[in-house]
């Protein structure tokens, strides 16, 4: 039996009008595969709604009466979608993350998935074409409601396709699949035919909000190939799946910038054993998550220690860092958040070197200063100050030829 | 341990200044009890938006998705009043009627509980003081969201009332109680301190709309002590009991009315075995609910059959009439909606003489005229011009002397 995911996100079930493209997917999907599995979202701002309604309630809801609310979000979407398709003649039937067996821990918000049951698919698939699947939520073990967190219909599409070994999970939202870069940004920004998970987690981590990046995680782990293509139009998308020879091919495939950064360095820090430790841990115990960080090298016995977190975060951190300063020895905390990081993604990096000096030299001729630098096996990343995001994605993007169509021969 | 269940409905639920007044009550009742089991239902206008939005998807929603549709109000008010519970320190949890164990049929829309399963109950009591509970709402043997209909929270909490047996089951509604008659037809209305189940079931079947008829019978069969009062006043509203000694020396409790009326009479009917049989079956068979029926005695082998229906269902019984006129042999079908029905009830009724006489009397004098009489136990009924509505409550009421307080010494 072949069975396809189709996950429709918010703005593709917001409407009645649009919910009806969505319907056309669904009948398109039937025409190429045996069964179809529609993972739903809520509608577009009703989460939004509901939280602002918690809020009205309670200046910091219960968790757990929080996802029992926001989880009815998608309760709608299922029914209203199911109403459609039984009228359009289809045997289809909704759940409730429950109803379909997904399985979550306790952490309500941000649970995550332990186990989908399969049975319950299988023999629902007996009698119906079509199972409405409500994404986002599931149920813990004593029978508790639990959301996945922001995104988390991806994440339940690609589990889902998982567990019924399904030919293909397609992602349906509003843009028409994953671009070198943003096109808001970058004119020139030209859609992926195919992008490997792993550059897909850069990407999505970076702030190239296509899909979630707990999917993509989970898609990679269970080798399931997505398609993320868009409810409104016709136009094939981008599938996002396991590396192979094409890509290598290619030395990068996407540029990803992130504005929500900011930066602070300690400066002189005695370089001794422990002291990254000591000042990272009281971080992390405030919960504040640090993305790049970059030691100097020491002289003299002193170094230079810089780090950014996102922006909103950092009068936090700079308290913390001020309260372990004296400790730590550091002559000065500097800190500001006016930069920004632009990255070039790309597997095709492994296999070719110089991809640094071509990212390096073209910032320099457009004068943009390199604040700090952080590499990776398939990344490269630059801070930058923040003025100069939208000319250094361009600048990146024509720098690596991403205008042009993939290199496809060898 | 003694166990209060509290119900609230709508409007005691619509808004976060509401809740804070139910919350009181909630307070209130942990203060006389140990445990409550607060029912709740959907947010006043919850309801009808969701079932606006079905009609918008759809003609004729699927009654099972729109189950899980309007399930979702409920969800909503049980969250949030949680919320505000635990904000309060209050060991609180919420469920849903799938979480508490309410069984139904599987008549989506208007579902009947099968069973509650006091195993949950008895569990979450163990760690909780107030179970917030969805109203109007269970599941099917295979895991399907029902709801019971319209009112369907007030069998709810009288069903789990009598599960967990629970000392009193209080309904918090935005009236004070059950009065003698509806306050805005006649100022002279009295709020009753206690009635019988079985007047109750009387006025709530007559559209003295304060308890749902389901929820009375399910109070009646289990002798569930229900106190009906208002949310938003001190005021001590009105027991729904066993019927008791007290009650016996009122001969008429209330006077109810119903403008939902239409009148259909079929003449000349020839008088032979079976023709009653004949008229009504086809309109069962049409689902249409038949009120009052009235046979006159027959002369010349002939009779004229009379019976009322709901005004909105009169074209389609007129149609069936019409298709089985030459076979019943009738001369005339005559029909009119321009009828009411205005009731006398009282458990007193039972051991007194001359009720009948004194309402019939009482509205000569006023020149109503009376175009068909049925009587029960416990219960006169007259269809009379709808014209006269009003006048004619207010008549009966001052007939029985119901402005005055009951008579309570024998």
């Amino acid at each position: 039996m072949r069975i396809l995911v189709q996950k429709f996100g918010g703005t593709s079930v917001a409407t009645l009008d649009h919910m009806r493209k969505a319907q056309l997917k669904v009948v398109a999907g039937l025409q190429k595969m045996d069964k179809v599995l529609a993972v739903l979202s809520a509608r577009s701002g009703e989460t939004n709604r509901l939280l602002e309604l918690a809020r009205e309630w309670s200046p910091d809801p219960d968790p757990a009466e929080l996802d029992l609310l926001v989880s009815t979000g998608e309760q709608i979407s299922v029914a209203l979608f199911t109403m459609l398709l039984k009228d359009a003649g289809i045997r289809a039937r909704s759940f409730t993350g429950r109803q379909i067996g997904i399985r979550t821990d306790r952490v309500f918000g941000k649970a995550r998935i332990r186990d989908i049951d399969g049975e319950i698919i299988a023999k629902a698939l007996l009698d119906h074409d079509v199972l409405v699947v409500a994404g986002f939520q599931g149920v813990t073990d004593d029978g508790r409601i639990t959301t996945l967190g922001r995104g988390g219909s991806d994440t339940s599409a690609v589990a889902l396709a998982a567990v019924v070994q399904a030919e293909l999970c397609e992602i349906f939202t509003d843009v028409e699949g994953v671009f070198t870069t943003d096109p808001n940004l970058c004119p020139q920004a030209r859609k992926l035919e195919r992008i490997s998970y792993d550059e897909m987690l850069e990407m999505a981590s970076m702030g190239a909000k296509v899909l979630e990046i707990r999917s993509v995680e989970f898609a990679k782990k269970f080798s399931v190939p997505v398609l993320v293509r868009s409810t409104f139009s016709e136009a094939p998308g981008t599938f996002v799946t396991q590396e192979d020879s094409r890509m290598e091919h290619v030395l990068v495939s996407g540029i990803a910038y992130d504005k929500d950064q900011a930066r602070i360095s300690l400066r002189s820090v005695p370089d001794r054993p422990g002291v990254a430790a000591a000042i990272f841990t009281p971080l992390a115990q405030a919960n504040l998550s640090v993305d790049m960080i970059v030691q100097n090298s020491s002289h003299d016995g002193v170094t230079d220690m810089n780090f950014t977190i996102s922006r909103k975060e950092l009068p936090r951190a700079v308290r913390i860092m001020k309260a372990i300063q004296k400790d730590l020895g550091a002559t000065d905390i500097l800190y500001d958040d006016n930069v920004a990081k632009v990255s070039a993604i790309g597997v095709g990096m492994r296999n070719h070197s110089g991809v640094a000096a071509t990212a390096f030299s073209a910032l320099r001729q457009e004068n943009i200063n390199i604040l700090m630098i952080s590499t990776s096996e398939i990344k490269i990343s630059c801070i930058i100050e923040d003025k100069y995001t939208e000319l250094a994605v361009r600048t990146l993007h024509e720098a690596f030829h991403l205008a042009q169509p993939d290199v496809v021969s060898a």
